[in-house]
């Protein structure tokens, strides 16, 4: 009997995926991972992108190292807390202050909380179909979920000014905060880049209204920027969650938020028994160090660049509608009528056999770490793919999944 | 200015606590803290139990580092993630099993949707004054929290068969699931020990109402036992939901359930960034091998025992009322006529200037790690502040802090 129920749960479980994929690793390092059979695999997920430098990155696992022999989970904190606290106000425009916590989650769900405690308002409004995590008030799946966790949710089409603006109305004099992502990057769809127009129109309609904007920065941060997504447009939000690649893979998140939010954040009451643990923070700090530092992020959008014209070039080649969108960094791809994500899945199919790791309906996170070699072993792989599904052999073989593809209807449902 | 709300939040903030606690900490080993001025304490509170087998512990710590090296955050998990649900399946009768998560709150807010999943009912009987997290349902400040994250939550005197039965006939065919602690472990509370009565009766009620049972061991799990505390008394929780300890201060926590809440627990949707991280896992499956083939258990109630004796021949020698509750290993000390915390606060503060460190309010968690030195210079440093508070000296220099105060008055006001 499995002693984890369905195998695994959540966003790494490959339930859901080509049955070729590898559900455990017994390796990784740079760019690179080993499954449990000791087969290699160039990573294009980058631990769903919570690793942003490589894997195993020297600086960051000897900054860990340092401070673990001295001390990691104690009864309070390290000096290296307040560094870091420094070091991402510093960094980050908008923000006075910051609180470190483990889930991006716990960073989103604190945010709400400490808009709500510094509005005394209710309504947080939502993109419909942005993720913001696994809490109550978020998670996609509404099995165990109460009507009441959701009652002050109130939804707007995701990145869509006038839809913000009609919710904005509709909630007026409720409202205590906006959140969205930097960009669309949502599962099952088509991404986009982010928008200065959208990013102005939220800051302008939370001014006007009192309400808080907040930027959940969990997935894209550092990812397209060494600064928050949305600074490039003069837009500071009130509130930024970080997560994921802060920590290059140990466990770190955080909330940061402007001066005039110090008191309502102070007001709340949010802890974990490791919020305060000094290795993470000693990961993230290296890892800022290596943001503000290396051009981890120009050979990012290099190889995402490479990557995007390599597979553009080949579609081309084999006559396959391939729409990839977002930022190169983070390529969100599929393929032209395909709803049901049979050429998808047979595509990414066909390239985990060669040992390349893709996804068919998440974006995926490109590593700095990336050899000439790893990209030339992922074009190749890409042109047999390609060759293989245009035979159509792989397209027979890979029997459509229908949870998936129920999945994907229920998304695209929701965005309605 | 700051750089963290209040300079520090959750709950090892030491604003509460007398002004001598130092907030930060720059080294860790066995029982020993030391400060950021390098000083060096005996510490009582074991990262508030995150640490269960002393700081450092070379079995754990190689298991650590043997992971990382390998892979610790990638795309999916390691085996190890299978190997350690199996020992807790083999460890836990009740489980048959496991998932894993980061926060404490992460595996009893898991458990709640769980049982919510399982039973299509909404409402969950929560001990008043028992703390399960920091989540909206269950935090103890309700800065930024709506009536409506708590419309089902209904509480029960804690550890209170009949306040349960009243509970359960109150909230009859709603039931989706009773929570409790293994025994009373509140803060500024006196604690109770494990009560076999109580524990048959929450276990009889929720069979006959259809509901689910859990067992909240975040705090107490395997400090008291080397299975689930209510082991002994035969009742099997359908939920347990296990943290800090198990890593011995590596960032995991688990949920274990029994089997016919296994489509329940598939059905959820709940993840998070490090949830599948392999290091501490390795550092869990660790920390369960030596709870079953060491002595900790039998350590950690020897010095538990020791402290208890040698405090409670120190408060007849110097004419203190003292009430020492709970289980040795766990121990909550609070003065007799001391509401506002003054004579508890004026004794923590002259032990923790002599280098040992207590809390005045919260209970504390023994270590295995303790040497006969630490106990020696904990029973002098003893001797020396119970002369100094008699005194009255130490008891002027201690200000009441009107704000634990009125946070005590507030904890007891919420039980009444």
């Amino acid at each position: 009997m499995l002693v984890v129920p369905g195998g695994m749960y959540g966003h790494m479980s490959t339930a859901a995926l080509p049955a070729d994929y590898p559900q455990y690793f017994t390796r990784a390092e740079a760019a690179r991972l080993w499954d449990a059979d000791g087969r290699p695999y160039v990573d294009f997920m980058s631990a769903f992108g919570a690793n942003l430098l490589g894997y195993g990155h020297p600086i960051v696992e000897e900054a860990v190292r340092s401070q673990a022999r001295l001390g990691d989970t104690m009864t309070g904190p390290a000096p290296v807390m307040v560094s870091l606290a420094e070091r991402f106000v510093e960094m980050i425009d908008s923000a006075a202050w910051a609180m470190f916590c483990k889930n991006g989650t716990d960073a989103t769900s604190m945010a709400v909380v400490t808009a709500r405690a510094a509005t005394g308002r209710r309504k947080i409004l939502v993109g419909r179909g942005a993720y913001h995590g696994a809490a109550n008030w978020c998670t996609p799946n509404p099995a165990g979920i109460l009507p009441e966790d959701r009652a002050h949710i109130y939804y707007y089409r995701s990145q869509d000014p006038q839809s913000l603006a009609d919710a904005m109305r509709d909630c007026a004099g409720d409202v205590a905060a906006v959140i969205a992502t930097p960009f669309r990057h949502e599962t099952f769809r088509d991404q986009t880049e982010p928008d200065a127009a959208f990013a102005r129109e939220a800051r302008r309609l939370c001014d006007a209204a009192g309400a808080m904007l907040i930027l959940d920065e969990v997935r894209a941060g550092f990812r397209l920027a060494r600064r928050s997504a949305w600074a490039d447009f003069g837009v500071a939000p009130d509130l930024i969650a970080f997560g994921k690649a802060i920590g290059n893979g140990h466990p770190i998140s955080a909330l940061l938020g402007a001066e005039h939010l110090r008191a309502a954040a102070r007001s709340i009451y949010v802890t974990g028994s490791y919020w305060f643990s000094a290795a993470p923070m000693a990961a993230a700090l290296a890892t800022l160090g290596e943001i503000a530092s290396s051009d981890y992020l120009e050979r990012t959008a290099a190889r995402g660049r490479e990557l995007r014209d390599g597979l553009a070039s080949l579609t081309r080649a084999y006559g396959f509608g391939l729409r990839q969108t977002g930022p190169v960094e983070m390529p969100q791809m599929l393929f032209d009528d395909d709803d049901d994500l049979t050429t998808g899945s047979a595509f990414c199919g066909a390239m985990v056999r060669r040992g390349i790791i893709l996804h068919p309906y998440h974006n995926m996170f490109v590593s700095p770490a990336l050899t000439d070699a790893d990209m030339e072993l992922t074009l190749e792989a890409a042109a047999q793919a390609f060759a293989e599904i245009a035979s159509g052999a792989a397209r027979r073989a890979a029997e459509p999944d229908t949870a998936l593809g129920s999945r994907r209807r229920h998304a695209v449902a929701m965005d309605a």
